[in-house]
């Protein structure tokens, strides 16, 4: 039977791989490498999956690019244009694996965790869905951007056994992140932190960009007074490197 | 001057380690070795460290051992509990620390990530600011429970852009998880979703105990349809490799 494997890599560091990804990768015929249609990510990110595949894939392994399908960047209904996006890159993925040949591993590597944020298990079930190819899949998990943005912090992520909300950029201020102490936030494009009530007095901030890569910056403090800060710092840091991805933990004083 | 890992493990397998935290466990000459109190984690969890020690660490490391405080199970006062016994296993690590030589280093190797619900950083934070020893110190990120659950179920932990409460037993009935959809818990020592309102209609559990190791035991589907199975399976873990830690992922059905 044809197996596929997800891979989570970690967050960008290529020392932050598992053991067990490395050996998944080393066991592997086909990886399938997805190319973001509005090539936001090309250079590093796609340098560390070759990174990666040089160092730990089998000699003779193949790597077979998926284009993703373009994406509507602030569509009016958010689920459906998500929903229909994921079915275009359902068909692409099929055809993917239909290339597989029988008993041949294939693989994806996931950017930090793929229960984390990620849609490659969810395509994938998709894909299973449809009935049209039979493939076993196992996933392998990844240290997530927020574990190594608190580990690069030295800190933890949430008060002794306290709550801690992971949320995104679009949801911060939508009411949901109310009476949280400690919050992670991930997929903002775009410091959605500043539109805080209070301009988030009391809250201190623990923001990465690039976390794990060259690129890597890292700023902490009072949210108020670092926020300006973080703001020319994430500008700089996508000047410099062509990409920013930034994730960060909001902290209540105690 | 002295340096301080405190290296994530992943949470029990040991091909679930980073290179990173190889490449940390072969650069230390001290691994502080912390034994619990009521002997709860000796056998297999010990066994893991002893064989990432004997796979990875350099071949003259020492192992230090640091007797774990006797900690009260059910406190009155949690909160300053937890403080007073953190103040104990800090004077326990500084003395330990002390015992570095100059320019050597030591490591904390900690299950699953040490940002993610354990308190190795805060305790080293509390001996730092001492002000009695000086070294440095750094942190080696880790794969969480929660991902390697997610990863044996080959599921993702929220639904798509949608917020993840993480949170633990204790707090899993107080309402702070009311309105979520999704929602990760630790630290439960008796399965408080058997305490959920509605005895959890409408909700799907991922389950796991001792993930990762020759004990791993998943079961998934409608709450209060698997619930006695898990009860029982919680207990048959437990009997059979002397301990048992289990997290689950709650999911309403969408
Ligand atoms: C599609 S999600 C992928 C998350 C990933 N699966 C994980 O486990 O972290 C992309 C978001 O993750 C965060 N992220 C991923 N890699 C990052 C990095 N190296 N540094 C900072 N944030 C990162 C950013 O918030 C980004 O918008
Ligand atoms: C003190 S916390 C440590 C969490 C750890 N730092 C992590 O990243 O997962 C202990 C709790 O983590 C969860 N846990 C840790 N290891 C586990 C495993 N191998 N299988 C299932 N749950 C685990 C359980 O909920 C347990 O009560």
């Amino acid at each position: 039977m044809k197996l596929l494997w997800i891979i989570g890599i970690g967050p960008g560091d290529p020392e932050q791989i598992t053991l067990q990804a490395v050996a998944a990768l080393g066991a592997t015929d086909v990886v399938f490498a997805v190319d973001k249609a509005d090539g936001a990510d090309v250079s590093e990110l796609a340098a560390l999956r070759d990174e990666l595949c040089r160092r730990h894939a089998a000699p003779g392994h193949r790597v077979v690019h998926i284009a993703d399908p373009p994406r509507e960047r602030r569509p009016a209904d958010y689920a459906a244009t998500v929903a229909d996006w994921h079915g275009a890159r359902a068909d692409r993925y099929e055809a993917a694996f239909a290339g597989l040949g029988p008993d041949e591993v294939g693989a994806f590597l996931v950017l930090g965790d793929p229960g984390w944020y990620d849609s490659t298990i969810r395509i994938v079930e998709q894909v299973l869905a449809r009935g049209t190819l039979d493939f076993d899949w196992r996933v392998v998990p990844g240290v997530t951007s927020v574990s190594a943005l608190a580990a690069a912090h030295r800190t933890v992520l949430h008060g002794v056994g306290r709550p801690l909300l992971v949320t995104t950029g679009r949801r911060l201020t939508d009411g949901t992140a109310d009476g949280f102490d400690d919050v992670a936030v991930l997929l903002d494009g775009g410091l959605a932190c500043e539109d805080l009530p209070d301009g988030g007095e009391g809250l201190d901030i623990f923001w990465g960009a690039n976390v794990g890569t060259p690129g890597e910056t890292l700023v902490a403090g009072p949210l108020p007074e670092v926020l300006p800060r973080i703001a020319a710092v994430r500008a700089a840091v996508r000047a410099a490197r062509g990409w920013v991805l930034d994730t960060y933990l909001l902290r209540r004083r105690r």
